[in-house]
Parts: structure tokens; sequence; C-alpha cells
């Protein structure tokens, strides 16, 4: 048995000496989301040694994780492997690995699986949800950023479904069949309208013994519209649609509170809910704190220079929901075509700068912004142009189709969709966590 | 808001009162696998109120477990929701419940969403994992039962290559790559052939790192044959086909105890490997256990009258894994399509019991067995003839097609089949559990 250990070993370690053996300077991209697989895509195969770290071995498409958490998606359909991507591209190599902190000094990396060096870093790793240091919101409050968490709101909803059906106690019935939404941005406004679709096309099929009038969803917002970021007249349009699909929109209201088993509101409010979503704040993710001496903006975010990198560091880029970028004079919001348009920047600065050259300050394009509310029905603004209704809703299907990587994804993706819409139906509606509260059924 | 609440409670308990008022009598069926899935099917709409209570939302389609843990397909892929069933039948019923117990006196089916009270009852829980007592293999190997299993060992396999790939110490590294199969009946085989099909079409092309030379899959069988319910040329062509895929096939071999790095054969022989699969042995499911005063046979299964019922029981039957039922002499094989032909009978036999008829007593009809072993390759017997290679291997792809619930399901399966025939690759391959344990890397 030795000898075959041995000699493989020898091979295994071949490989790094060939990397690390490279003509070319080594970029660490720390963050695969959509900043670090756009700057990955622009410096793959350029004589440089590229190092991909993530804490997760896939990309996720988080535009669609809402999807994934009201049983629309498998949540295999939104995540694409790194290595499908690293073993098309020599001299990339991929890290599994958990960001610990980073050595702007010593110029390295550390994380949980040893140090790893870099020439150029690119800093990628994303946001989190804020909560505003509201504790009990924190505790009993879903959010979605991963993969497990739309999968655990997913089998969360079904379960409510499955409790209530069985809930002889009228209250309690009607307080698991409650569910609170809170932030009226994109991300509230897709996952209301999909879990009403849910609702009454499929989980109220599914038990007779519970009633529309018996569901609610109430979206909560604190400004007086739904998705401030557009123009008024789509904003009023996707409140209509909402409230005609039965959503209940409550403008101008603020969570403070919540407990298992309620919803607390400014001003006192309490409404009886076993399920609270927010999606009302994201603030960078933890490493922007690691950057010790690093100037950081509103909402933990680094302030970077025109050129992305953090001052004094020329050779470190931020992209994406944790650089604090400076647009007129605003930080550009935290989306994804502003990470990937920085991701490419970033790599195309590194290019640059190996070849001596410089790029002008980064300047973001914004090619506009979208929100689907449910079937045949979403708001776009583009260039300048505001679209509603079915034409907005192909067009927000056919891009988020676009922008998924790898042709099963999309081909699974379209299948569901296809299969959703005309068959009313979402077979991926399974609970697959094992853990479940006990209620009282009738008995004969 | 307390109006549409208590006439959402009315209407709520309409439903169950429209079911209980229902001149047939009540059938409740433990258990929705191969058994109980087939039964409901054979009740639906016969005005009999139908109760169907499993632990899960979802009927679960074990023959292909082993593919999702082997990142062929994802796990929504062989599950099918079955209010997805209960929805389209009138007087069905489906109950998310963990049976604890059922009083045959009382006829009730105790449960930690209450009793339920039966008039007839097809028992179907199937069965567990038998480890036979071997307490370091039970609690240090993965088997396969559950759909939460499979995804386990799918991210355990994904990440013993993670590790190795980064792993400086050669004898740690030939450990993560060493794979342990116990068991050279169906499973074990299949999930020995697909698993080095994942480690040489996919994963070595993942981590150039690692060398083929360096990964062992190593299948371990107590008998002096794989699969010995077929015919002697059969096993050969498998033992063979594995032995040239690179599966090291150990015969008269036992598995005696394991640790989390190592598995101890009879004879002392101590293989170093992180990772044992077991396939060597089931036993009836916990519930046989709670029949008090019940005749249980080998397996702990529940010994069953000519008629499936249970001795002194005429309105209790016992369907798949669960029953021993003597067919020559011997208990009935635990598989599929025994199960499915029990569940046939005993709703056949309900059905004719409520018109005062009765049937003859069950008899299996062996529509024959097959084992699929790679790409192209596969070993069946059916109608007394043999086949091997690719028409056999055809018929699998086929059968299990068919037999799988859902046009969506056969959709998506098909799909990555084919994707996994056309390009080798499997792109489900994520790891989507949470913790990791740190290893070492190299740093530049």
């Amino acid at each position: 048995m030795m000898s075959w250990q041995s000699m493989a070993g020898l091979h295994g370690y071949k490989h790094f000496i060939r990397v690390t053996d490279m003509s070319g300077k080594r970029v660490v991209i720390a963050g695969m989301g959509f900043g670090g697989l756009r700057a990955a895509k622009v410096l793959a195969e350029k004589d440089l040694e590229l190092i991909m770290v993530d804490r997760n071995n896939y990309h996720l498409f988080q535009p669609l994780l809402y999807q994934v958490a009201t049983a629309g998606l498998e949540q295999e359909a939104i995540a694409y492997p790194l290595r499908g991507l690293t073993r098309r591209w020599n001299g990339a190599t991929f890290l599994l690995a958990e960001i610990s902190g980073i050595d702007l000094e010593k110029k390295s990396v550390l994380t949980d699986s040893g140090e790893v060096p870099y020439d150029y870093l690119v800093v990628a790793a994303g946001s989190r949800t804020n909560f505003f240091g509201m504790e009990s919101v924190a505790a009993h409050a879903f959010d979605l950023k991963r993969l497990d968490q739309a999968e655990d709101l997913r089998n969360h909803i079904l379960l409510m479904f499955e409790e209530a059906s069985r809930e002889p106690d009228l209250l309690r019935r009607s307080a698991l069949l409650t569910f609170v939404i809170v932030g009226g941005g994109p991300t509230g406004v897709e996952f209301a309208g999909a879990l009403r679709e849910l609702v009454v096309h499929v989980l109220l099929q599914d038990h007779p013994a519970i009633s529309a009038a018996e569901t609610r969803i109430i979206l909560v917002e604190a400004a007086d519209s739904l998705l401030v970021a557009m123009p008024t007249d789509l904003q009023q349009y996707a409140y209509r649609k909402l409230g005609s699909m039965g959503v209940e929109v409550m403008l101008e209201s603020r969570v403070v509170g919540a407990t298992a088993e309620s919803v607390v509101l400014h001003g006192g409010t309490v409404i009886a809910s076993h399920t609270l979503f927010w999606s009302a704040g994201v603030a960078a993710a933890e490493l922007a704190g690691y950057l010790h001496g690093v100037e950081l903006g509103s909402s933990g975010r680094v302030v970077v220079q025109p050129d992305l990198t953090i001052k004094g560091y020329p050779d470190v880029f931020v992209v994406g929901d944790m650089a604090s970028c400076l647009d007129k004079g605003v930080p550009l919001p935290m989306m994804a075509p502003v990470a990937s348009q920085q991701g490419d920047y970033a790599a195309r600065a590194i290019l640059a700068r190996e070849q001596g050259r410089s790029l002008p300050p980064f300047r973001y394009v914004d090619k506009g912004s979208m929100a689907t509310i449910g079937r045949s029905s979403a708001v776009a603004v583009a260039a300048g142009l505001k679209f509603r209704g079915y034409l907005a809703w192909i067009a927000w299907l056919l891009l988020h189709l676009y922008y998924l990587i790898g042709f099963r994804n999309r081909l699974v993706v379209m299948m569901n969709w296809t299969y959703a819409y005309w068959f009313h139906e979402r077979l991926v509606r399974l609970i697959t966590a094992k853990k479940r509260r006990a209620v009282a059924i009738d008995s004969k």
C-alpha cells in the first residue's frame, strides 16, 4: 500500500508546485457571490494564479432564494458548484474555507484552513441581515441569505399549514396561518407575492380544512410606499397588485419586537403570528470588521477609493455589498448588478496594473431594476423606460434565467416555472426538517 | 377580526364533519412507502374514509436514494408530496405525525398528533437499518433510509475530497480518500458503482491535486459472492464489472467495528477510512415492537396470516418490509415489489370484506429483480430470463422512471441522467452542511 500512497503523494504535490511556480502573481478572491464570480471570470486563464475562497463550495443565485423558500424551486437549481468552473481554468484553485481575518500588512488571508498569502486581494464577502439590534426580532425572524435558510423557511411555512389543519383552537389556528413580512423592497414584495400564490393555488387545495379567509399575509413597510427606489406609478401598481392578490400592505409601520407567536409593531399593535420574515435591512458581512484600521461607512461597509481599493492598500479591492462606494455623494445600493460591475472593474484593474497601465475610476452603469409581484405581473425600470404587468414579468423571467449559471440550472428553473404556470402546482413542497411540534387532531 | 375567524373556524370544521359523516368506514394507513402508497391508490374514492399517516409529508422513492448520496440527483426529484394525492381524492386526508403505538383492542393508532381510531388498519411502516448490535458501527456508519441521510452522505463524500485536496499528511490523505461499503446486495453494488463513477468522472476532475491511485472504494461482503439472490453468472458479471471499474471487492469478509477514522474487519484487519457505508442488514421498523402480544419473526418482522392480517385481528393488515410473510416456507424479501403487491392485496381485501366477499390468500408474483452497476451496465432477471450489460441497464432506467411518481420528477430524473451520461457531469455536488473540520493547506 505504501508504494502507491507515496506515489500519489508526489503526484498530489506536483499540482501545488505547478501553481506556485507560475510566472503570474497570486490573486485571492474572498467570497464567490456576484462580485467574486465576475472577477474570477475576468481573471481566469490570464497567467495569474487565482485562488477562490468561499465558505460554500457553490455560487448561490440569491435573487431566487425566495422561490426556494416558497417551494417554487429546489435548492440545487440556484446553486452552482465552484469547482465546475475551476476545473476548466488552468491556474485556478478553489478553497473551501471560512475566512477569520485579513492581515493587510502581511498580505495574507487567514482561514480555518490555514493562511493564504496574496499579491492582489478582491474582498467580496457580501452582506448579512441587519436587525438593527432588535434581539427579539433577530431571535424569531426568518431571513434569506443562505440556502439552508430558504429550506428552513419552506419547511416552516408548510408545517404551519399542517399544524393549522388539525388545530382546534381558533385563535392559535389563525396565528399559525398569519405570515408577517417586514420590508417593502424587492425581496419583501417578491416573497409576499410568491407566498400568497403558494397559499392560494397550492396550500389551500392541499388543506380543504383551511379556508382562504383564515390565511393572512401582512407586508409591513416603514416608508410611505413600497419599492422606494422605483417611480411613484410603479410603486402604486405594486401596492394595488399585492392588495388585489390578498396581501395586506401596512405602510408607515415598523416592527419593533417579536416572540415565537407574535409580532409587535411600533405603537403597540400586536399581531398573533408564528412566522416573521425579515427583509428590512442588510449590513456588510462580518469580514468588513476584520480589516483593522480601515474606515467603515454606513451599515459597516468598507469605504473604498474611486478605484475600489482600500486607502493605503492599493492591492486590496473591496467590491459588492461590502464596499461603500459613493456615486454622486451617496453609497451605491447593495445589489447584484453593482457587485458584478465592481468585480469586473477590480479584475480589469489588476490586469491593467500587471501591464503597467491603470484604469479610470469605477463608474456604475445603472441598467435599471425590477421586481416581480406575481403571476404575469412585475415592475421594471430600464433605460429610463418604465414597464409593468406581463411584459415586465416576461423580462424578469428571461433576465433571471440569463444570469443563472449553468445550462442545467436554467433548464430546471424554466421547467419549474412552466410547471407552476400551467398547473398551479409546486411539487417541491417537502418538509425536509425532522423536528416537529405535536398538536391535537380530531378523532372519530 | 373576530368575525372572519369564527366564520373560518366553522368552515374549517365542516370538512371534518363531512369526512366523519361519510357512510364508509375509516381505513388508516400507517406509513406511505411502496406498500402504503399502493394500498391508498386502490382504496381512494371507494366511499371509505381514508387517513394516510406518515412522519414525512412525502412519499420517498428509496431505490434512488443512493443517487442522491452520490450527487446524481437532487433530493426533491425522488420525493412526492402526499397531499398532491389526497387533494385529488374525496374522503382522503393526510396526517403528518409520528406513530408512537397501536392499540389493537381500542382499534386506535397513537401518534404525537393525537389518537386516530380506525375500522381497518394497514400497517406499512417499512424497515430500518440493522447494525446487528455493533454499536461502534452504528455510531460511525452512514446508511440510506431517509432523504436527509442521503444529503448528509453526499456532503460527507464531497467534504472528504475537499479536505484531502489540501491535506499534507499522506496517511491521513489516503484515509480521507478511502470509502468502505458494507453489503454486496443491490444497494451496496449500486452505491459502489455510482460512487466510483462520481470519483473518476467528476471529483478527480474537480481536484487535480488528487490522483486516481489515491482513491479507494472497497466493497465488503460476508458471503462468497455479490448479489446472492441472483444467478451465478450474473453475480460473476457484477464482480468482474466492479473490479474493472476500480472497486475493490472483498468477499467472505465481515466488518466488526469502526471508529471515525477506521474500519475493523473480522480477523483484525484495520482499514484507515473516514467513510463507512452500511447496507448489510435491515430490520422491521420500530413500530413492529409496539404491537403488543403479536408474534414477531426474524428481523423483528410481524408474522402475518395468509391474508396478511395479524392473528386474532382480522381488521389489521401488515404489509411490506414489516411483514414476515412465508412463501414456500421462507419469508418474502424486504423489497419494493413485495410491498406494492401486499399493499394492493390488503386494499382489495378490505374492499372485498365491505362487499361481504373474501379473497384467496396472498400470493407474491416474482417479476424478477435487477441491479445497475454503472454506466451502460446492469444485471437483471425477469420471467426466467437473464439480462446483463447495456440492455439490462436501459431496462433498469426505464423501470425506475416508470415507478417514480409524478411527471415532473420523471422529467427531472431523466434530465439528470441524460446530463450525466453526455457530460459526465454531476451538478448537484453541493456541500449543503454548515459544520466542517479545519485542515491545513499549502501557503505560498
